[in-house]
């Protein structure tokens, strides 16, 4: 199996799978009992804290353990909205956004908020000067994705935190599931406020993720109940999936200082062969997350090249994992000014630390076949 | 060891971890990808849900795979509020419901809302005619617990739900959370709209619950994002969680079946010798739940007790794990009208059906000696 949908999600490493697995066998109980047991089962999570803490470089109460990604954006953005509406009611974003921000953006409108939502360039880029300029005295939050998902384009996190600082007042909200792991970030004195991760994007678990927000940050929590983690996001602990992608993230920073090189150069390598192919055009920009390299195949339907891939059990994917059962048209290249021939006919490889560059090699194969065999059966 | 702490959590049935660990394993992909391994992943997924669907006897729509008890709470409650507050903002609930419940209702007065807390009686129940005088025309939803975490009361479920179908524009929550595998509640035709199960107190995986929606219900998503679950619940479906908590629940409503009235048995001999015990009173009513049995020691701190029998590795609890760390005085116990006396030394004995008689002997013989041993400290 040729594994390049990783975007979508990941192969679970197996030590974090078997950290998991041991930590639901032996810690059991709920944190919060207060006997020995429970006792022992909150020291594992505070320790579990404590080192994920350490892994982003932050206050370990900033760490709160979520459901995934989709949580912790939507937590992020409807926390803070319902929290300081009284403040003022503007929310700014950008057209390219993941649906767990966009559309937990867009549901706000219905509760009387105003979303601006900042175009891109070509190469999937906002404008800083677009960012200042729709900038109110009521606007609460700015939420942006640090990596986008689809296209690999890199958003200009720094330079926008250092902006922000002027705006004490306003939060900032960074989606970092793409990023992480594979573009460094820093967190503390950044200007960012919250920034989610999701397990299963990192080799971790579904259903496990982490939401930074930095001790001055108030939200209304999503979950009330019983006031676990800093009462931002009450439930019994998973304690396991806490363990688990604690793990998932140690493995990733440490292939991240190791073997990021190596997945550009690979990256770069797969651009070179799929710029001399026929029929394929890419829509990638040279700066991107090494991870990902979305091409389109104007002409061709996307859900055919996967599929005539997948019976040689090469599996790559159209657009995100999200939006692929919707319409056909990417929202994302389109905000690019990408017309339909392209927007419409996008796919996306996205690699591992584990992929090689015979797997690559294989692929590019079996693609340009693919699409032979296609443009011939249309003549 | 001798855990009686099964109102908190569960110890997970190793079947169960090992589908969890299997299907992570095997079917990794993200089921929203439209080439062949998400597609295996989106079939499994399917059948999980139809499986969970048959053995809560409902549509297999109206199953909704979330994180847990407290999240499913949280969504029907502010669901339905945030979707409906046009029609109305008065909610009815009770004044023993578990934090998920009750704080999340609490929450909404901020926004806006109107709370009727419904009293009960000396054993933990409301009365009907409470309910049905606190109707109002802006009532648009009615959530109450089936079970009590602490207690193990019972709500007359059936009959409210017989009451608010008079009501079609009023919705009906049940968290059953605690009833599940113990108390048998039908939902289909039941004048129930939502109702919220969690996995680790089934012997299931912290970090998976269902929320029961019928077909007819609208609401507020908590999350938003990729329109998975119905749209009711966006993020990436954590397939492997799906499948545990189905297979617990499986396990859980099969034991239900064969063993519920030896644990009926079980808890009459607990009740007996407890009644017998010096110093030891009982707040658990006749007719309650049968795994669960609340007894206070007045004059002995509770914490006290259950230091000593964990130095035995016998595990019971004070008040639900919740508040187990908040103020001393169990808020429930306080609501059936019982003086600081007995709610500030509340034991909860909770029982799963693999708890025998034997443990029960021993727990009680390590109970009258922590009791006695700490009288005569102090007199
Ligand atoms: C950029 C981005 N944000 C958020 C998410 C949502 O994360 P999750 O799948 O953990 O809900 C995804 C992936 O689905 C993503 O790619
Ligand atoms: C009655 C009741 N409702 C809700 C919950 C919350 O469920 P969870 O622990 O899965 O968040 C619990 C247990 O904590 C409970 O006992």
């Amino acid at each position: 199996m040729i594994y390049l949908d990783n975007s979508a999600t990941t192969k679970p490493a197996s030590s974090v799978l078997n950290s998991f697995y041991q930590a639901t066998e032996r810690f059991f109980a709920n944190p919060s009992s207060i006997h020995q047991l429970g006792g022992e089962a909150e020291k594992l999570l505070k320790k579990s804290k404590e080192q994920a803490s350490q892994l982003l470089n932050v206050h370990q109460d900033e760490v709160i353990f979520t459901s995934g990604g989709t949580e912790g954006n939507n937590l992020a953005i409807k926390g803070i909205a319902l929290k300081h509406q009284g403040r003022g009611k503007h929310i700014i974003t950008t057209e390219i956004e993941h649906p767990s921000v966009y559309e937990a953006c867009n549901s706000l409108e219905d509760l009387g908020f105003t979303i601006t939502y900042l175009p891109v360039d070509k190469n999937g880029v906002i404008s800083i000067e677009d960012l200042t300029n729709s900038i109110r005295n009521d606007t609460i939050l700015v939420s942006m994705m640090h990596v986008n998902n689809e296209l690999g384009s890199i958003q200009p996190i720094k330079k926008i935190g250092e902006i922000l600082k002027q705006y004490p007042k306003i939060f900032f909200h960074v989606d970092n599931v793409q990023g992480m792991g594979k573009i460094p970030l820093e967190l503390t004195n950044s200007g960012i406020d919250l920034c989610a991760i999701s397990g299963h994007k990192l080799h971790g678990l579904k259903g496990t993720g982490i939401l930074y927000v930095n001790k001055k940050t108030t939200m209304y929590p999503l979950l009330h109940g019983g006031n676990q983690e800093r009462s931002l996001r009450s439930g019994t602990e998973n304690l396991a999936g806490a363990v688990s992608i604690v793990k998932a993230l140690r493995l990733i920073k440490e292939r991240e200082k190791t073997e990021v090189k190596d997945m550009y150069q690979l990256q770069e390598f797969l651009r070179n062969h799929l710029a001399k192919m026929e029929g394929v055009v890419i829509n990638t920009p040279e700066e991107a997350a090494p991870h990902i390299m979305n091409i389109s195949v104007p002409g061709l339907k996307p859900e055919v090249i996967i599929h005539m891939l997948g019976e040689k059990q090469i599996y790559i994917s159209t657009k995100s994992a999200c939006s692929s059962k919707q319409a056909d048209e990417s929202k994302i290249l389109a905000a690019c000014g990408y017309g339909a021939d392209r927007s419409t006919s996008a796919l996306r490889i996205s690699m591992s630390y584990d992929t090689t560059e015979s797997e690559i090699n294989t692929f590019l194969k079996a693609l340009e076949e693919a699409v032979n065999q296609l443009k011939a059966v249309m003549e």
